[in-house]
């Protein structure tokens, strides 16, 4: 490991990059004093460390990114080779590098799917997304769920519908409609199908009530990811493609946290039997190795534009370095069987430890998933399903740490999101630390 | 260089990467159907070239972002360093390279600058800014200028000015006037000290009609950049300053195209006697070879936010590939004099060289600038400043790419925009094919 210095201060142990981060470093969705960050220097696969060699499990990914596990090395080659050969080329010029990344996006994705324009993240994905749904359709509106998040720039954080819009409402045109969740079903529903029909009628219903010609987009992750990972009853994203088609609304899916190998697919909406307009990617498309995201562009759009100027572009659109991070990534995915151990891991070893977990713990209400994307939801009442406390949910995250577990949590929520080459050993460790835990806590 | 192959397809050479782009990129603000983008594989220093050689003097910098040169020594080898070591880490985390990024762009910051907000880009270090003047002060306009660019997210598009916003007019808050601009002034002035006044006083009665209480900052770039290279008249930003602080409104400077040497200063209001509140930035940053950008914090700003939730953030926030290029990025520029070098290549080449052009060829208008950071004003009629047409525009565009210099040009005029590492002899080069360009379109 090298040393850095700043000024007089040498940068490698672990009290001196806790001191520059508090000093100099404002940081996202914090209150700023309060902040006592973990250093981390160094990771390789499902585990990283601080500079005192402390190990974690990352049963995060970070935020649900790394996807295809810590320095991999076919990636790290890949952006060293690239950072020797050209880093960055401006958006109108042509380049190898982003021609084959785009290339290797859509050959994942289903038929008539040729285009991509990319962008630096999950949040400007979503805006262009929009943007382009705008134009196609000439209105306005964009529905999307209360349960989401799509990040954090104008449009993106008010399409979001969680807690992160509410100081942020400075966009127009944005209407919010509840999903399918069963477990908190906001349709006095008892049953999948009955959830789901009802959902389905709820969001028509807004739709007819905003006025279906005034409606540009119907925006949803396909799992939602940060809101508890909803995997939507069988039929759901089916039956809002037809209300889609029926009222002339484009589909825009969201699959910055779903896609590439976290629910065991390339796209999450392969599983799901239809096929959106517009699909948004990030994190797991490179695992975050380099920033990119960007919008996959179905022909029937990609043509609006093919005689029409389109309104909206970025500095770093197709970066070459993040361009050759992405062909590393999917052809290691491809030929390692990423996407396909992913899925086995939730089938034959997630899935089932997590529901002997349920099983054991009282505090477990409900255990959802498939692939390397679970959400655990604890309970202090298995009856009226009051969740758990912050504090409770603070010695949770505590007690795991402590156990060396780098867990991801969401209000009352444990998601459990390894990187998807989790070996299955390292998921026995994970939740056997996990059983211990809560153990501990009950 | 390697050879990369998309299924049958070598993408090695000039014709199969053009094909490729065409196939699957979409591309930044253009009528998709109308595109011929020119191939870059390779660059160095101020120089690019394609698969079959051609070489070109970069006049462009791309996007004005490759301030320090193409493929700086130093800054790959910090990408390639960190790349083994650590790419990505979540922003909640504690980083030593985020650590020591945000310390050296502290370190040329003014007074009182103790923190930065890391970014992907520059449209989102507008959005969080901005995000913070709202939350700060209570209000929610912005004010920001007619002739500015700040990004294509929801709120960076609408403070922008130019014919970008107009189709992407789906946020609140926003508010433009005119800035000083005395080769068109908007306030029939004659004389810069008339036209500062008369700006600043154009500028007031839009604070004071807006109501001064509903005023959360007065958004501008230092020197808008695309809008023309409009350097300020000296005191008008001085002027501003002023008029923020009497009415309690924040002031943010855009510095994501003037700052870090482009102006021939670290930041450009460096020269301007006054310091704003928040200050954004990216491209020169570290020259975009890794997408990130940023938001630089006072501390009367960053003291808001010790103990109340500062809501946004990115996945991306803090990315440590970003950090180590922009560390390697400042030191080189440090211990190379390349802000200095820039400054003079301003004052002792770009200038003269341009000045001399003027007065030689009647198509140029004006010529303005400073640093490496100029524009030539074409207009086809010296008395009624006429602009000449798009297609006038065209040829210029097609003729310096064929004499192999690769230009930057913005509605009727010619940026030039060459990295901050340019030498005078090819300052001479690129200069002597404009005079021959010119010359040849008379
Ligand atoms: C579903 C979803 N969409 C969008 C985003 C925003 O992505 P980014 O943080 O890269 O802007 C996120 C980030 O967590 C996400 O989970
Ligand atoms: C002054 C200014 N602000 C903001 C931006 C937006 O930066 P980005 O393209 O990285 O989003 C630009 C880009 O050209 C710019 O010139």
């Amino acid at each position: 490991m090298t040393t850095h210095t700043v000024g007089a201060l040498p940068v490698n142990d672990n009290e001196s990059t806790h001191a520059l981060d508090r000093r100099h470093v404002f940081h996202s969705w914090s209150v700023q004093g309060a902040l006592d960050p973990m250093v981390i220097a160094g990771g390789e696969g499902s585990t990283v460390w601080d500079f005192d060699g402390r190990r974690y499990l990352d049963f995060s990914s970070q935020l649900v990114n790394v996807n295809i596990g810590h320095q991999h090395p076919r990636i790290v080659e890949a952006i060293r080779e690239q950072a020797g050969r050209l880093t960055t080329v401006a958006p109108a010029h042509a380049n190898d590098m982003r021609g084959e990344a785009a290339a290797r996006i859509t050959a994942h994705a289903p038929d008539g799917f040729d285009k991509v324009f990319f962008t630096n993240g999950g949040a400007d994905a979503n805006e262009n997304a929009i943007r382009m749904a705008r134009l196609v359709t000439g209105r306005d509106k964009v529905i999307s769920r209360y349960r989401s998040y799509h990040g954090n720039t104008g449009a993106a954080i008010v399409a979001t519908g969680d807690w992160r819009r509410v100081s942020n409402e400075y966009a127009t045109g944005h209407v919010h409609a509840f999903g399918p969740y069963l477990y908190r079903s906001e349709f006095w529903a008892t049953t999948p199908e009955q959830e789901c029909e009802r959902a389905l009628q709820h969001l028509e219903r807004i739709v007819q009530c905003e006025g279906p010609s005034t409606v540009a987009a119907i925006l949803l992750e396909t799992i939602p990811g940060t809101a508890g990972v909803l995997v939507p009853p069988p039929g759901y994203l089916a039956g809002v493609r037809a209300i889609a088609d029926r009222y002339g609304i484009l589909l825009i899916l969201d699959e910055v946290m779903a896609g590439f190998a976290r629910a065991g697919e390339w796209f999450a909406f392969d599983a799901e039997g239809l096929v959106p307009d517009l699909v948004t990617f990030a994190k797991g498309v490179n695992s975050g190795y380099v920033p990119v995201g960007g919008v996959l562009i179905s022909d029937r759009v990609a043509r609006h534009f093919d005689d029409r100027m389109f309104p909206g572009g970025l500095t770093y659109s197709g970066h070459p370095l993040a361009a050759a991070s992405i062909v590393a990534s999917i052809d290691a995915m491809e030929q390692e069987g990423i996407v396909e151990h992913a899925a086995e891991i939730g089938r034959s070893h997630l899935g089932p430890g997590l529901a002997a977990l349920a099983a054991k713990h009282e505090v477990i209400g409900e255990v959802r998933g498939r692939g390397v994307f679970w959400a655990v939801e604890l309970v202090s009442d298995a009856e009226t399903r009051e969740p758990v406390t912050a504090a409770w949910m603070g010695r949770l995250k505590g007690e795991l740490l402590q156990r060396g577990v780098l867990p991801f949590t969401a209000d009352n929520r444990l998601h459990v999101v390894p990187p998807a080459v989790v070996t299955p050993a390292e998921v026995a460790t994970g939740l056997q630390v996990v059983d211990e835990t809560l153990a501990a806590l009950a």
